[in-house]
């Protein structure tokens, strides 16, 4: 019996720690491996040979590991490309040393395509060794999972501060527009779960090429109509020549002012500029909105721990390499949503970017269909009981990943 | 019997609503007025005869009011002064004409001296009605209160937030510094609550003028020494010459950089260019810290709520009027934190500001001392028991501000 070893990669999430969980109490209660061993910054640390032994983690860390945000093992921006031997042979003499038989990389699309590189490089040189991965992200673009864990959770902050930002934005007589940003560069899954609160008047995802006037027309008619206007952008939103909202007015329309910082400061200046408020408040939620343990969904923490609970269980079949796990919608019989985990080849997982589905997108910005409300509403639902210490705050692990 | 009157003013907070569901809520436990009408939009809409009727709202809604954020009755930024002697006349209309006796303000200290300026302009012409105040402020900055309502929560919420993108920050071995900024013009009441965390490496607060080389010479000795840097930055911090961080660097000692944007971008820049980091995060905590449900204190929507009820209570006195009600600290038998309610005159509320105090900074922007701790941690436990909807999010009431 050999050992495991288990890394994340990639943006922290709130329940990134729960797969490792997942992963570390499923080989207490079913020891497929001697050891649990987990690589330091991802793959950059594994190749440097740093490694933690989390065998034997009392019960009642992982608990609190499983409410802890953030990425306990740290994370690292290191992609392993097809090609780079070295790196190959590094990790692999490694792992030898070690005597770790099975490799578990929890991360996003770059991660799931570093376990099919791995794989595929095993299988080529003859070695038994397995990869396996465990998917998460914030922006729920990955391949062929109903929905990712991480997202859940940052869907149910995001609706939250909009919920309550809109209350405060509500409580002023003064004309102004409120401008609400959140993470997703490529999709705009994040971002559109914000019309879940009931909130918000126009959105600006990534998935439609941004349109300077007919924007603008809307704002207008919003504030004609009702006063107000509270305006959700993803960060990755972008003109038809591609470039990005956050670069700036100026360097896409040839406009004077230079604007520096993210895709809603460019939106509330143009509004601004164009002269249909006189002035706007920003909200970036930025990293707050990925790493947060105030917020958690239940339905992703318990996703997140199942996937890592399903991957380690998977792997007793020792044909079982080069695949990911991940969540299938289901419904019970009354129709509720149930969650089913399967498991899928990485190459499906890797190098694809699922983007919010044009058909629940409402033209000129007005927000999404009640299909999508339909998916967003089960995956942010439920509380998990927090465990909080004296202070009066959640309880967190200390990172295993000491800089 | 007559009615009574109460309306919100200023910034929302997370528990400006809990104060006035004590008011509501005393009233039906204790009638002594007819009817408790509420001001829509502050002293602006009362102007205007904007009132809604509170007096009937049943006792399950008023549960929902005390968990909903912002100011349900709406606010606003109109400041009535001494001498404005048509709106003193144009308010006892509006106070004749629905049969008014009593109007309770919540709200900062510019509304406390409303309170003070209505009652003596009350007494100057020798009208009965009475004026009394419920103090709200995320800032934390009114003397003769231990604290105010609105503060702990911002408090909790703003450690929950540093520590969860400390973690986040910590994940990555990359060198980069993180600046979290949060709300407090004129004090530092909230930045340095965030220290309660354990997680800030540097503090920059409006009480230190700041000094942009012995600042830069402690970021680069954080860097040195652990390879990372968390700041939190006030949004009022300024340099000696009383010129903000938030108005960016070029206004003040001539660098070439123009900045826009909050203080907290500017420490970015400043340390960039400066060479000790290639890059940096910044989080401005912004509106969301002051208007969560999701991350209230427990001690804070007591207090609130109870001031409240307090205020109601102590209005049966005729000549209860030109008061305002706040927390006191005492200790309990086992010297656990204890409040009790106290009364004091509007005008000490009024016009002063109460800075962070001096003896509690430690100096070169190294946080705080254990003191200043030992006063933050009660205010932040503690989590009320949320009522949550069918969608898994807090249930809020419909504000009663139609714009």
């Amino acid at each position: 019996m050999g050992n495991c070893l288990v890394a994340q990669s990639g943006g922290p999430t709130a329940v990134i720690n729960a797969s490792l969980a997942g992963v570390m109490r499923a080989n207490q209660l079913n020891p497929l491996y001697d050891r649990v061993l987990g690589g330091i910054h991802g793959i950059e640390g594994v190749l440097a040979g740093k490694l933690y032994d989390l065998t034997d983690v009392p019960a009642d860390e992982i608990e609190i590991l499983k409410q802890t945000p953030s990425s306990a093992l740290g994370t690292c921006r290191y992609k392993l490309k097809r090609g780079q031997d070295e790196d190959f042979k590094r990790l692999m003499a490694v792992m030898d040393e070690h005597d770790i038989d099975v490799m578990f990389y929890i991360g996003g699309n770059d991660s799931m395509d570093t376990v099919d590189a791995l794989s595929e490089w095993a299988a080529q040189t003859g070695s038994s060794k397995r990869f396996v991965g465990i998917p998460k992200t914030v922006d729920n673009d990955l391949v062929p999972p109903d929905h990712c864990p991480g997202f859940p959770s940052a869907a149910k902050l995001a609706n939250l501060v909009t919920h309550g930002t809109k209350l405060d934005y509500d409580a002023y007589t003064r004309p102004e527009v409120f401008v609400l940003e959140t993470m997703g560069r490529d999709a705009g899954w994040l971002a559109a779960s914000c019309c879940l609160s009931g909130d918000v008047d126009l959105l600006v995802l990534p998935e439609v090429d941004f349109d300077r006037d007919g924007f603008l027309s809307r704002v207008q008619a919003k504030m004609d109509a009702q006063g107000s206007c509270y305006i959700v952008v993803s960060e990755g939103a972008h003109y038809a020549n591609g470039g990005y909202l956050s670069a700036g007015e100026s360097a896409n329309d040839g406009f004077a002012h230079a604007v520096l910082g993210g895709a809603a400061l460019t939106l509330k200046q143009m509004i601004v500029d164009a002269g249909i408020a006189p002035r706007g408040v920003v909200q970036d939620l930025s990293r707050a909105a990925r790493s947060s343990n105030f917020a958690q969904s239940k339905v992703d923490v318990t996703e997140a721990y199942e996937l890592g609970l399903s991957a380690h269980g998977r792997s007793a079949d020792p044909a079982f390499t080069a695949q990911v796990v991940g969540v299938k919608r289901t419904s019970g019989a009354d129709g509720a949503y149930c969650a089913e985990c399967f498991a899928g080849p990485a190459s499906e997982f890797a190098n694809y970017v699922k983007a919010f589905p044009k058909d629940w997108i409402l033209k000129d910005y007005q927000g999404v269909t009640g299909e999508a409300l339909d998916y967003f509403r089960p995956l942010v639902a439920g509380e998990p009981n927090i465990i909080y210490g004296d202070a009066g705050v959640p309880l967190t692990v200390k990172p295993y990943n000491l800089r």
